[in-house]
């Protein structure tokens, strides 16, 4: 048995033994759990499930004081910024909620049987149904946004799915104490035992993944341990979609116009951004383009003059402190690059770690300088002309977000990069700063690799949920074997494209 | 250099030589040549890309005579199945001309900016792009509907992805013959050099899904080839969407009262379903259930009868043909497995096998014996009551269709095994049979590992397109860098999600 013990990053001291390292046997009994709810709780249907999201979303407001006070000592990221994280989290099971009852998230179809051009086609009708149960894997960063509430799970859920939490170790009596919130929502929506579980360990999340119950993955977290959950996802004898989010530089473009313009207010707002919760957001600007000369230099000098006076962060975890450390030397040492300021050296306690302002030429940005370093560090680079900043963001890593900051004299500039801003992210801003993903219809969270292990979904959004879906499809069924969705007569309508056309 | 040579099937000569292994630095050229192309494909706009598959449709069309000769030489269909073939590709390019006309496939989001209860929104606007070049795998047993032409190429084509396609060895003129009608159509069209390549070769196949260009692959063959190419798409330094159909039994099963009113009718529904195309359909239901008893009897007695009169088919080719003996003679000797009946001995001359019906009590129906062994082979097994069906379906792998053939009789049985179904298959078709997949919005063909590599997705109809495509959202862009279809008064209009309401 191996302890897993709450520790407070503002001093580094353990304050408490939590839970024990999931045992396999206990593994192996939720996921079980997992999947013997997984008929239950599609059985309880989309309103069933919306009634099931607020009661969980209720249980956490209820424990609002305890969850913020627990999760601020296990993460010292302030009072404020979880209170607001709680809310979030709160908003989106509401989101979801709404948006299964409306049901468009379905697709449903119904092509009645008739001639095509090539033959007769019988009656088809097809909709989503749930995977199945997911594992989702807790963020150090979001201990209420991506943990074991939040962006994931609130998906899997509202798909249908049961979900099977691996807690990450920063910030277990947050997780227990949330999962006690969401258990209690459950127990009062009516929905089955094994809805929600957590365990806690490195290697029951690895047994997670490879356990034949699991049909997802949801995971937020670096690259090296995101890339060793995948390739267990895609080893597995029936491989199984692995969502992940490994790590984001963020380029932020800094236009010419723009810079000569409002060089102090852009210095404060890319600061502002990139040292946000120590900089420990995964929509951080790390690498930030300013155009060579003076105009750009103008930015980098209030940049450094703001970064030498910032205290300094504390940190979520000694591992993550300790990583931050030896990134942000790795890349100060890097070939072309320089260290242009330095915040407040830590005073010794807890997991504390200086702002780091560096800088180089956009030719010294490279795959290796433009990976992701988590913790208070930006990377300032000065272009010369469009055709270097091209060149140099042709070489950055697959992003969650592309940020330009751009006048009017610039619409011809910024119309020249988009396209490879397109490339190169999922989110391009534009005249804003990346950090704050707004829960929404519109937003997109992911990218190309490794930004996202799969390309092809959001993390934060409604339209999240469709990673935990599949279709189906009924061919020539009696009207009594279809679900109600799918019927002539519905007993609840839903958004549904009938013979080619779209009914709202 | 390694000659690809054209053989004739019904003698198993070979006929001609058509192309040469495609070489490193060829496949380097064609890849290269697709990444360019993907931006003036997207550019291209909607409209131009209807275009596009309208003209390719026609060039089809225009060479229809020539097309089905060969084809019907290197795969021994028939005519009159490879006329329909051609027709339905047609078909394909038109529908998913007329889908991207329409525009919903975009999944368009406006969310102006606002309040929500976790603050200001900004303004949001998401689409879904195209995903960049994808590698299609051509099948060896639809070489108009899954080959060069065919439904991934078309999916990704609608998408505005350039696709390089690697031909399948049984039917390279036919590949070649096909491919040069697309390159005039796209010509025609003005879509860029690039847009449509031929491949040829195994080891050009596996450095395909290597490519960096590439980004994702869709794929229809056998569960050992495709797991291979599965697993390099995995391995890659930035894992790549490996959309593959890899084999499915398709079980069906006879009610009991549906056996005790009409044996020798179902007989030959089944007889016809798994023989037509000499069994070389995914969907070929392999493996039947019928009730244990005098009624099961009944259905089998017919089916092995009529199977004993029927004549040797010819298979695509000499691998197949010695796969499918195999597959057979393994199936035929696995415990508790007999030989019901044999159809006519070939005569010695091309790939030619035999008709084979084998039976077994359902409690021998395991992962082995429930395999895809591709050819004109079926195995009926008798289950005795609902738990034993219940029980042997538990054990069928998953599988594109999963078919029940009931009376008013059997409802409460039906309904009872349909849940199963779903789990085990991502198509139920009542009182029909499987071989045969309409191309209809509502139409899915897909379903649990092995049947599919990814879940989530179908490989026909209208909504595979969604396969090649990746979402982006613009935060507080200016009209002018929006997609028109974002804007606030776009050129074409499309259904949109506007502030959370879906107008169409």
């Amino acid at each position: 048995m191996t302890d897993i013990v709450s520790v407070d990053p503002r001093t580094g001291a353990p304050v408490e033994t939590v839970a024990q390292e999931t045992t396999p046997e206990e593994l192996d009994a939720a996921c079980g759990a997992a999947a013997a709810a997984a008929a239950p709780l599609a059985g309880l249907g989309r309103a069933g499930r919306a009634r099931l999201l607020r009661a969980m979303a209720a249980a956490l407001e209820a424990d609002r004081d305890t969850i913020v006070a627990l999760a601020d000592r296990e993460t010292a990221l302030g009072p404020t910024r979880l209170n607001g994280e709680l809310t979030r989290t709160r908003y989106q099971f509401e989101l979801f909620a709404d948006a299964i009852e409306e049901g468009s998230y379905l697709e449903a179809v119904v092509d009645h049987a008739g001639d095509t051009p090539m033959g007769p086609r019988p009656d088809l009708r097809r909709m989503l149904l749930p995977i199945g149960p997911v594992a989702v894997f807790g963020a150090s960063n979001f201990p209420l946004a991506f943990s074991v509430p939040g962006g994931d799970t609130v998906a899997a859920l509202a798909a249908g799915c049961p979900v099977v939490v691996k807690a990450h170790p920063a910030h277990p009596a947050t997780s227990q104490r949330c999962f006690a919130a969401l258990a209690a929502g459950a127990a009062e929506a009516g929905a089955p035992e094994g809805t929600v579980a957590v365990v806690h360990g490195q290697e029951a999340g690895a047994a997670l993944v490879r356990h034949p119950a699991i049909r997802a993955v949801g995971f937020t977290g670096s690259l090296r341990g995101g890339r060793a959950l995948h390739d267990i996802a895609a080893g597995r004898p029936d491989p199984i979609p692995f969502y992940g989010e490994l790590g984001s530089v963020n380029p932020l473009v800094v236009a010419p116009g723009a810079a000569a313009a409002r060089a102090a207010e852009i210095a404060e707002g890319v600061r502002a951004s990139f040292t946000m919760g120590a900089g420990q957001f995964c929509t951080k600007p790390g690498l930030v383009f300013v155009p060579a000369g003076e105009a750009g230099r103008a930015v980098t000098d209030a940049l450094a003059e703001a970064v030498a006076g910032m205290p300094a962060g504390t940190l979520l975890s000694e591992g993550i402190r300790d990583g931050f450390g030896a990134g942000a030397d790795r890349l100060a040492a890097a070939p072309g690059v320089r260290l242009l300021a330095e915040g407040t050296a830590p005073d010794g306690t807890g997991w504390n770690a200086p702002v780091r302002l560096l800088g180089a030429d956009a030719a010294a940005v490279t795959a290796e300088t433009a990976e992701e370093c988590f913790g208070p560090l930006a990377l300032v680079a000065a272009y010369t002309g469009e055709d270097d900043l091209r060149a140099a963001l042709a070489r950055v890593p697959g992003s969650l977000t592309a940020t330009v900051i751009a006048d009017d004299a610039d619409t011809e500039f910024v119309a020249g990069i988009e396209p490879l801003l397109r490339e190169r992210a999922g989110r391009i801003i534009c005249n804003g700063y990346p950090t704050g993903v707004a829960v929404a219809w519109g937003m997109n969270h992911g990218g190309p690799w490794p930004a996202a292990t799969n390309v092809l979904h959001t993390s934060v959004g409604v339209t999240s949920i469709r990673r935990f879906l599949r279709p189906m499809t009924w061919q020539n069924a009696p009207q009594g074997l279809l679900p109600d969705e799918l019927r002539d007569t519905p007993a609840a309508r839903v958004p549904r494209r009938v013979d080619g056309r779209l009914e709202v």
